[in-house]
């Protein structure tokens, strides 16, 4: 792993390099999240507010959630250099960018393992978000941070460390917050919007996942299954339900928190989230999955039961 | 009111004079919450770690909740010098420190409006919490800030901001977090106790504080009533309910969110949570109450109905 002094030369070096481009094509994920969204458009707020030519694209639209920091009109070009922000691997372009594949020139991302194929890559783990990363890249091109970028930046720091909450969360995570601020960063209604409004929908799902949490291991495990008929119930949608995996790791003495999301027949979503006694990851990979220490994530088939005893099974090894 | 730099100079004054004294008791309010009892042991520690004797004292007991920030230890006397923290009002002393009413020589305070008689007096009502104001002025000190201390500070920080999430929180509350994560501070465990982890007990309350929730004004409006009854069947305590109507401000489009919360027959507490649109102080003042811009409270006596109109007749003259 490098050292942090060796990172701060890494990303001088990048800024240097990506400096001297121009028409700039940003990808971000699939079912894109506030930390994509936050770091491509700080970014591309960076670009064309310094003469550069630049644009965002995604296999997904842009969810209506983030919309207080789109640029009212953007255009979309083909790009000379392709730099891929917060894609840990290639299947998360999705579809409709599987053919930039091999065309990225820049990755920049925090996950711990980043297996997406590019010229360059800037990846550090300990870093909160992509954002924060790509704040500190504006640093060394010594530019005016405007209040959209910073908007953008400030998103995903909050929504990936879960408003400051999470063990993702440094003291230079802290700084970087408020040197948005210095710069015009919205905190109050950005923090309200991702939160602590919730839709009626939102209400009625976290309602039913009230009533069917179930408890195993003497209360150290928390396991809720969210079916089709669920969603349908509560009116949620998919976006809806972000966010409803941390409900798993809230109860008292939860070590492990787990959430069977039912997909199409007989296929899940699983999402782990973890106290400090357990690494989420580590978890998540005995089923080919993967992620982040305290949340983690991987996909199942069989039927219900099969996959909750399989589950419930390898989590008896786990719990301390 | 005091411009920014008044108040610093005023701060160095107060950190001058205090530096010098000895023998201090330090008085916290009356069902003490993590920002009195925060800066209480923040300058506690700072008092006893650099040779002087102190104490901290409250009308009631110290909640179990903060224990990880208490001395295993502590002697008490009866102090040369009286120092209140997050204490606006002498009601808030409570009763066994009424003998204190007319003794504070140095109150420390964050709300705009304090009432406490003292000698000397510091309110800033821009700081986010009575604990960053307590770091400063350990800052001026320029001892060293141990572990516990920030512990403590940070509990108060981060309690009252609800994680840096409310509108009190400054790009300066950020910095002065940052900094205790660097004397040590443990954010990820302490927000984790305060904001994440709920008792079985708490589970029960917010799924019915869920159900309970009634809306008026074009869902303007969210008014949840707590019984006696309710508090019963969720076997909840009071400490249970602190934070519950934060509650009735999540949902989308409300402007205003009452909690009735059943006291003795006929008495009810009543808690107002708002978004940017509306002035919560401003309205509890309407019912003798007072608090904050976005939270505050007072008491009503009636019958549950006659309260509940009273209410609703005043609240439609606030709505946006």
């Amino acid at each position: 792993m490098a050292s942090s002094k060796e990172l701060n030369l890494q990303l001088q070096e990048i800024a240097t390099w990506l400096w001297q481009k121009d028409d700039i094509v940003i990808l971000t994920h699939k079912h894109p999240d506030g930390d994509t969204l936050g770091a491509a458009f700080g970014l591309y707020y960076a670009f064309i507010e310094n003469g550069k030519s630049a644009c965002v694209i995604n296999a997904d639209s842009f969810p209506e959630k983030f919309s207080y920091f789109y640029p009212s009109s953007m255009k979309v070009s083909d790009g000379q250099i392709i730099v891929a922000v917060d894609i840990a691997d290639a299947q998360l372009l999705g579809g409709s960018l599987e053919a930039y594949r091999e065309k990225v020139d820049l990755c920049i991302d925090h996950h711990r393992i980043n297996r997406l194929s590019s010229k360059r890559k800037f990846v550090d783990e300990h870093a909160s978000s992509t954002c924060e990363i790509v704040f500190e890249l504006l640093q060394y091109w010594g530019i005016t941070v405007s209040q959209r970028a910073a908007d953008a930046l400030y998103t995903g720091i909050c929504t990936d460390t879960g408003c400051f909450r999470y063990s993702n969360t440094t003291a230079a995570s802290l700084r970087v917050a408020a040197k948005l601020m210095d710069c015009g960063a919205r905190a109050e209604e950005i923090n309200r919007t991702m939160f602590e409004i919730k839709s009626f929908a939102r209400l009625s799902l976290e309602r039913i996942v009230l009533d069917e949490m179930k408890f195993y291991y003497e209360n150290r495990c928390c396991l809720v299954t969210v079916t089709n008929a669920m969603m349908l119930q509560a009116k949620a949608d998919e976006s809806t339900f972000d966010g409803i995996p941390a409900m798993t790791r809230m109860v008292e003495g939860v070590q492990i928190g787990v959430t069977i999301r039912e997909k199409d027949s007989m296929h899940y979503k699983i999402s782990f989230r973890t106290s400090q006694e357990v690494d989420a990851s580590a978890l998540a990979a005995c089923f080919n999955g993967g992620g982040h220490v305290r949340a983690a994530g991987c996909t199942m088939e069989g039927t219900l039961e099969e996959v909750h005893d399989r589950l419930l099974d390898e989590i008896g090894r786990w719990v301390k």
